[in-house]
């Protein structure tokens, strides 16, 4: 990890107070000590965005009005931000990237990347004529588990790859639309198209392609709402093809009592299986044709993965989080010498790909839809 | 438990030496000892038959050429069997029962209860014109935690169900089509439509149905071969919908490495959801909305049900196979107090329409078909 | 396993109506179809024996009014008992094994063996110079993965052993002495100098010494009772000293609440650990230096002992039992071939003075004492 | 969490490159963002400590060549340092400690405490001479559910507390003396009198303590040693009582094969029990009298701690330290409301105890000996 000198300047779009996920980037930011935040817009109200930044000591002449203001401010500084973090409902996501990038600032974006697919691809047009780095906050990419079991699938230790099977499953949606993090979530216009499969499924979809390395070729969806008078889906059963004959499912929902965030990733192939959990994620299964199971940690002997601390030393959420950002500063810096590919904004063209296909065959009563990966 | 003067004379028609379900069979006959095996029919040819008979302790002149004989013979006796365990291959389910029936002699019968529906449904009509009592054996029904799971759901403590989701996946296919466990489970002509579905789905089936006390309406199914020269499916992947609106999914595989006999079910409501797991089926968790997860054991203080070992003494699946024998012994002796119905001939017709829903729906790329569940 | 026709003639003493342990014998013997229970004196009453061996299925004479009574008669009829069961209380195990043994019948006596260690020594006698075989019921040792552990420290997987770690912890007692089971395991007449260390504390250290392989040489206890008026401990911690220079622990208890029949074992060498938990018996955790943790099952890769049903449908603590009945029924008919050593009067006369030791280092402060273990 | 502008600057002493603890207070001091690093001495040669601290950014004016010069120079500078982090090998925390205290700097000392009782408590007069605020960094105490179980307590739901069981084993010294972390950990002069009860037996005696609430008054200790020319313990075996009756046990090792930072927690009353384990730290068993077995979490119902992120989402061992050194610097700053004491010098001098005591009863061949707690 590298020093304070060099660390890069940050900005933020979103991520007032009490929004969650605002707090969780800049935690992710300053956990490495690669980046420094300094200015940002992070309410929809200049009042709110005042408090909200003084409240995380940004200097008030760095607490901006609107993003095309901050974008056009700090492009101008000599210690103007290098990145931006936009951390806003979906909605917003197209415009505020596309600002900043006509600024030639970085951009990190939280995931589904747009509300459709077709802002996704002018996004990815804009990225390269930029020539910014954009990074897609697929944070469970960041595991050391998850990139374990990514390498036994891509070194062959399981063989050709017959099953995908993955499951991101909640709870905190089944009383009732509660809260200002369930509101913009539920509803169509901040939210895009999907409503459990947007947020979370997007998620279990993209781990599921990560993972097993493999070209999702089609779908069979089945979207329901329980939720009283909710018009987005909070419940999605969803049958997968891939290239090469491979079968999977997803099942996301956010009305599945029991489950605080139960991301479980199944890959099986000829000769051996992956089970991941991501409420355990210092741990990873490796299951051998012939009986041979084995529970790989962080510090387990096959693993050839990095870690900030010892095996036996629980990382999380926070730590996976903040492994995307510390890569994304060596990519920005031109340090990086990671053999892994950082999510981008491929996965997201892919992810409203999965969005869109999904609510198409489940408005056709679940008939197959081709899925058309990003080359 | 009973005595041993009142012990049912039990019959046999396969389970022969290397036959992993007959041997269970006996056991469970035995454990509560209300049972006495005395005479059967346990392998195809005469010779192997006498041998296996013999080698359980049978009485040569009760080990018979074929069923027909057994039957006709043994209904004349005045110490003659009351009942018998047909442990055939599914091919020959029917013919056996319908020969026993045809008797008189109450039947004990592996699922899935023939290879067509029509068969299913002609057995119905045998069983009702007999008067005699038939079991299923939907052995994981006999867990002394699926009871509890399902007395939960009736007495409301889930509120309206939304979701069941059971998975079997196994492990044991994955390499070949290798042992006579796997041949005939593997032949369309001894195990009927279904490959994988017929022989661990069903079963996933009626437990999702058993525990909810839901109707099931439709299905829309993926089933896949993996295995090499394989005609019947060794993976399934199906979605479901009940009555009143609750979904579900099904995954059954006979490829999956890592899992033994990996029944899982969930059964999410709108105030609580419960979670069992066949590996380790002495515990039952349920969740209530709000958060509090609660994990029930056979000694647990919500539980009521009946347990031969106190808690922390596990008992496992012969001892749930065993429950299923000493109920059904209490039917057939008029002591039946029991609250619960065992499974029977109307859970095989659900079954066998459930396999023949499944093939024509994966045969018709996934589209959904209705189920119609007997009345 | 074996035929009918050579089933051993089994009587029992003790086990009558309200009893866990008789009804758990009955299981076992009959669950391998090596025995038939035919005579017994089941409660201390006539009456009460009466009913409890009617309801059983007992022929009206052969329900014994004691059994002086019963032994003597059944060694006279050319039909009677091979082998007696003695699931008494613990201060009547001497005096009936003795009888039985003085007819030459074999004898299957609960643990502890006698209440002490002068009358476990005469026994030993008596047993040498009926020439009959004996089987003392520490049942866990019937579990395959514990045979399976056994087999591994035996082969070196392990390398020299450095700790020994037991707990066998329960809840039941926490509240108070309640019941018919308790009542008598509080009383020092009936249970004999150790509450909770004589009936489970000896399970535990036969387990760690039968896995290890390991002979103990000293131990030092504090024992203590926490419930109201209890005179004989219902807590132990226990250090051990092994032969060789390895160390143990042993932690039981009868007030951990929380813990149903929580045995636990770890065993921990140069090379690799174990660990294994009575609650899901089905498993064995086999650590290696270096990192590697694998999963063993009954039908991992590894593992070489028998099972009478695959792996993923669960045997419990019944089957475990049946186990030594079954291996004692061969030992009986002379058919032994097996490589394990089924605990009998020796491990009798170490557990008694276990006990012993523990009474006296406890009540000497903790003081360490020198465990003499049986040539 | 309050804002940048009201960091605090802290210095640190040890944690250079390699250094395993230094990298988490780093990490612990940034994550809240409430502490700015400004100043170092991070080796013990200048030449090092120069690489290291340019390494993590501090400035080159701010690398000292020893703590002596450190403490002086930024006790004068207008910018100086508020507070310093010991976390050198234990035999320079006295020195450092004391160094910093006299220029009236607040200090965070890793455990344990010094190296002798002598210096614990003439460390406590300085304290209070100081009037300084002092952290001892028991780490463990900073997760939510050992704050949540040790409030279950307190409020008397588990009732009088009959047991204490802590097990604190790793693996890591298994294999030989390797590397630099094992090196000085294992040398008499740098570690002090313990070995592995020092370095991770002192938590689990403070874990213990912290939670159950109670005062320890006696211990009968095994310090033993398996690695070859090992003068320091690697496994203890230590039996305790505590005021009021109750008992526990400490097994604490690092030759513990299959264990990776294996804390387990086991507090129980008479009316319930509690279970945590640290490798899973978001969750916490709470069994009550009577069978009920519940999982808290983070977000469970019945808990109210506070978290940076949602249940499900897992906060580590990273995330506890940040919690520490987080309400140190309310402390600091006088804006404490908290209801949890930090650890501080009374724990320390309560840990030395310890260690000294486990010593004696070891060589005095694990006689009881008297714990006096600090008042």
């Amino acid at each position: 990890m590298t020093a304070r000198k060099n660390r890069i300047r940050l900005g933020m779009v979103g991520g007032g107070q009490d929004a969650f996920i605002g707090q969780v980037h800049r935690i992710a930011a300053r956990l490495d000590d690669r980046y420094e935040l300094v200015a940002g817009v992070l309410s929809s109200t200049f009042e709110r965005s005042r408090v909200s930044g003084s409240a995380i000591g940004l200097h008030e002449d760095r607490i901006y009005r609107d993003y095309a203001e901050m974008a056009r401010i700090e492009a101008t500084r000599p210690d103007g931000i290098e990145a931006v973090a936009i951390v806003t409902p979906n909605h917003l996501h197209f415009d505020a990237c596309k600002t900043f990038l006509e600024q030639e600032i970085h951009v990190i974006c939280d995931k589904p990347v747009t509300t459709t697919l077709d802002e996704a691809k002018e996004l990815e047009r804009l990225i390269a004529e930029s020539g910014c780095h954009f990074l897609l906050t697929h944070n469970y990419t960041g595991y050391p588990m998850i990139r374990e079991a990514r390498r036994l699938v891509a070194e062959g230790a399981l063989g050709a790859i017959r099953l995908v099977n993955v499951e991101y499953i909640q709870e905190w949606l089944a009383a009732g639309n509660e809260g200002k993090q369930a509101e913009w979530r539920l509803d169509p216009v901040r939210a895009g198209a999907g409503g459990c499969i947007g947020d979370i499924g997007t998620h279990a979809f993209h781990l599921g392609c990560y993972v097993s390395g493999l070209i999702p070729t089609g779908l069979s969806a089945d979207l329901h709402s329980f939720g009283k008078d909710r018009i987005l889906d909070d419940n999605a059963h969803i049958k997968l093809r891939f290239a090469g004959g491979a079968r999977g499912m997803i099942w996301a929902s956010q009305v599945a009592i029991g489950y605080e965030n139960g991301v479980k990733l199944r890959i099986i192939g000829e000769k051996g299986g992956l089970e991941f959990f991501q409420e355990d994620p210092n741990k990873l299964w490796f299951n051998e044709l012939g009986g041979v199971k084995t529970l790989l940690t962080r510090g387990g002997a096959r693993f050839g993965g990095q870690a900030r601390i010892p095996a036996g030393h629980p990382e999380g959420f926070l730590e996976a989080f903040a492994t995307l950002y510390a890569e994304f500063a060596d990519i920005i810096r031109g340090d990086d010498s990671s053999e892994t590919a950082l999510p981008g904004i491929s996965d997201g063209i892919s992810g409203l790909n999965f969005i869109h296909s999904a609510v198409r065959s489940s408005q056709d009563d679940g008939a197959w839809v081709d899925l058309v990966f990003p080359a």
